[in-house]
């Protein structure tokens, strides 16, 4: 048997973290031959609230879960850590727009990667799931040196996700069919899924649809899909966006086997992506754990637009939290 | 590839059905290589967050789902199904006692066995997990009566889990090692768990902690907790159910390696439970999902008297809705 792992989720009372615990839990994430110790970080006034979530998990007696751990420290939560999810963020107020998003999550995130830095294994690999994620990420990322960039990520795999749904639903297939679209930029309404490289079925997807629905009708259901579920469910999306964070570390962990798949990383440059922002890339995963970004993929006028929007959007968050990097 | 199979849920949108739906999609109830259409019921004033819910699902593109079917028509929801879940019931309000409870869900489950016998697979497997989740099933198999007897089920494994949970912290070790724990008769508080046969790390659990303690604080603790659950989470356990109720239909589909599991299934008799009541058993599932009960286990007066008072419980409740049968 494998020496069990030490992962930890942040906010893991919240719903996101409801959902996503059961899912690591049951082997989906690292594999089904992975015992685990789940560190789970929690905001001191919501202890209690982790106790049952904690108690649940007891009583759900998964074969692969060596301890469980529930703290407000988050030293604690991150000491020795292999994996780390870092879901629990301030969530917008009704009175707050991005920028006083960005501007009240900072601090939790120079926390928590100073925490990070202090205390989990030098070959951690970091997903930021709390929004406004990219930024979060960079907080985090610049508060620990001596942590490798390429252990720190920023989650769009909800974005791509979303982009192969509506995909597979168009063509009346099954989404496994759907393969390499991916998502540029920032995880928000200005994030660009492409399929310049996608395929259905092995047929390109620019060849089966006409660009005015790409660029129009699919563009705005993947960005607004969201506010969409919001009014649909009543409350926020959790369990697709625990989801996407498992597909997201699973492929970190086990390989991508091939296919692209996004992942928001410290850019190298890439595509003209200013060094160091956390930015959303098609990636292949190798099985080592390995992120190679593709490069070379052909960018046309318009995707280049997009792509631009989304460094704008980058840039104007990261000088909002100069202060904090 | 395998032809897939057809997945129906009640209560989809419920918390319950929220935290199932995904553990079914992602393949840890059927397998990873067993594609599947879920067919989801709910009632109709809820169909708007159903929808939502469906959508959530699209956005976690799943490789194994191949179609999502929404419905407020059990007829539709039931058609040519391979597996069930009846996980949608009329909660407990305020005013009601258990055997308001009973009659107020009675019901439901008359239509729900109607459109199950009318439209099923006849190699359906069907587990009940809304409570009263015995009686429920009873119904339904009552009505129900062109598929076989043991093609019906009701949960206990909550029961059985949670009490694996507790062995396992008690003696400080990975519940892994806990074996063949298994529960008597009915899912409510009067639900026996027996360690009669009960191993932890190969070693019985009888000579590992002493009998005033299995009988006193260990019994007290499983069958109380989900009050305890309520209290701690301020919510009732939603993902833990859930994780049972996929344990029992994975151990139904794919069989149990030999571990001793517990089901409630139609009596035929065994430890003198009258034939027809729907009790939990001592059970071990073959791989192709033939269901055995454990014959011949040694049952104590203390054991005998917790039976009785089970059979006793559900004797009544089925007395309560005999116009129903």
């Amino acid at each position: 048997m494998k020496a069990p792992i030490r992962v930890a989720v942040t906010g893991a009372a919240g719903n996101i973290g409801y959902c996503l615990l059961w899912r690591i839990a049951s082997g989906d994430c690292f594999g089904h031959d992975q015992p685990i110790i789940l560190q789970l970080l929690e905001i001191t006034p919501v202890l209690e609230r982790l106790q049952g979530v904690i108690m649940e998990l007891e009583d759900s007696a998964f074969s692969l879960v060596h301890d469980i751990i529930g703290t407000d420290d988050a030293n604690v939560a991150f000491n020795d850590c292999d994996a780390i999810f870092l879901v629990g963020s301030r969530p917008r107020s009704k009175d707050m727009d991005r920028s006083d998003l960005v501007a009240a999550n900072g601090p939790i995130f120079v926390g928590q990667g100073k925490a990070i830095n202090a205390n989990a294994k030098k070959s951690v690999r970091v997903i930021t799931v709390g929004n406004p994620c990219n930024t979060n990420c960079l907080i985090a990322n610049a508060n620990a040196p001596e942590i490798p960039n390429s252990g720190f990520s920023a989650m769009t795999r909800l974005d791509q996700n979303r982009a192969g749904g509506q995909l597979a639903k168009k063509a009346g297939v099954p989404v496994a069919t759907v393969e390499d679209v991916f998502v540029w930029g920032n995880h928000s309404n200005t994030m660009y899924p492409d399929v310049v490289v996608g395929k259905i079925g092995g047929e390109s997807v620019s060849g089966r649809f006409d660009s005015e629905w790409i660029r129009g009708e699919f563009l705005t259901t993947v960005a607004t899909r969201g506010k969409a579920i919001i009014v649909a469910r009543g409350a926020s999306s959790a369990a697709s966006a625990a989801s996407a964070s498992i597909d997201h570390m699973r492929d970190w962990w086990q390989g991508s086997s091939g296919r692209i798949v996004s992942m928001a990383i410290p850019s190298e440059g890439w595509y003209g992506v200013p060094k160091g922002l956390i930015f959303s890339f098609p990636c292949r995963v190798s099985a080592d754990g390995v992120i190679t970004v593709v490069e070379g993929l052909p960018v046309d006028a318009f995707a280049q637009a997009k792509i631009d929007a989304n460094i704008a959007e980058l840039e104007s968050e990261k000088a909002a939290v100069s202060g904090l990097l």
